[in-house]
């Protein structure tokens, strides 16, 4: 991690397993790297349709103030998420979208993003409910927000007993996955 | 909901699907209730275990302050969650168990514990994986602290599409389940 605190945002629809990876990332920073972090829910009132939001702060130093203002990351896998969310970043923020789900449209300023057929990737393994790990797995990779290996410690003791590989898996395709729109 | 904030703990291990329960009380709340709701993560320790935990702020006024003191709700689905946090919790409080997981052993208080074989009846549907939303029901129809109708709304749009009615019947099977501890 590059600075001293990096705030991500999930977003997507209800039932993707947003929070899920926002709580493994927030865990592979604190048990596994030595940081501190904390995931807040807020429940806006477009969660009435489904939409969830989860925000993540990682930090070198305790944190007190656990509300994000300025995301360093975005995290999309719905288009309502991406299109609520993406002219809160910081200037030298990064969107990670999900390809087939969220359609590009134009922003306040020049923010990179960049995209993964999550939910295709995540079919090929014959499971698209771990399109969510593929994605966390692009997050990493793409990101470096936290090391690979912290993370797959995270994986293993976050995800249900006996998925442990195929969450992994997910995770290793997205990580590996070139991004093609850069 | 009786008093003015109402504080509960979610424990248990890690992939037992905790975090969502938690999130979707919290939705219940601030969605369909008109209160307000935050379901803040901080990493102990014991997360490296695999142990997982999660505190949900109910509250009719704006909640400035997340984090939770003395819960007046511990939620137990592991014994070392039990252990660690039953002796946290207001003396008026109730903690509920999963009965196959967790032994109740002295506390120091006399706090009232009920309990429900949430697995074995997830189990009876075929699901194991649906043990959280029957100890969702439990949770529900023990405390009262939201209305039936309110929780089952977030349900729906807070689950994997297509399971949406496997959950609400592990929901309904937790909320009608008579606990015979007390």
């Amino acid at each position: 991690m590059s600075s001293a605190r990096t705030e991500i945002r999930f977003t997507g629809s209800g039932g993707q397993g947003i929070i899920l990876i926002g709580y493994i990332t927030g865990k592979a920073a604190s048990i596994y790297a030595n940081l501190h972090a904390t995931l807040t829910q807020n429940y806006g009132p477009e969660s009435r349709g489904g939409a969830s939001s989860t925000q993540l702060v990682i930090s070198r130093e305790p944190i007190f103030y656990p509300n994000i203002s300025r995301p360093d990351i975005l995290v999309a896998m719905s288009q309502e998420g991406y299109t609520k969310y993406k002219n809160e970043l910081k200037p030298d923020g990064i969107i990670l979208i999900e390809q087939n789900l969220v359609k590009i449209t134009k922003s306040k300023s020049d923010i990179k993003t960049v995209s993964v057929p999550a939910t295709q990737l995540a079919e090929k393994l014959g499971k698209k409910i771990v399109a969510n790990l593929v994605m966390l797995g692009f997050l990493i990779g793409q990101t470096k927000v936290l090391s690979k290996d912290t993370v797959e410690k995270a994986i293993k003791t976050s995800v249900p007993k006996g998925t442990e590989e195929l969450n992994l898996k997910a995770f290793r395709i997205g990580y590996e996955y070139k991004n093609k729109n850069n």
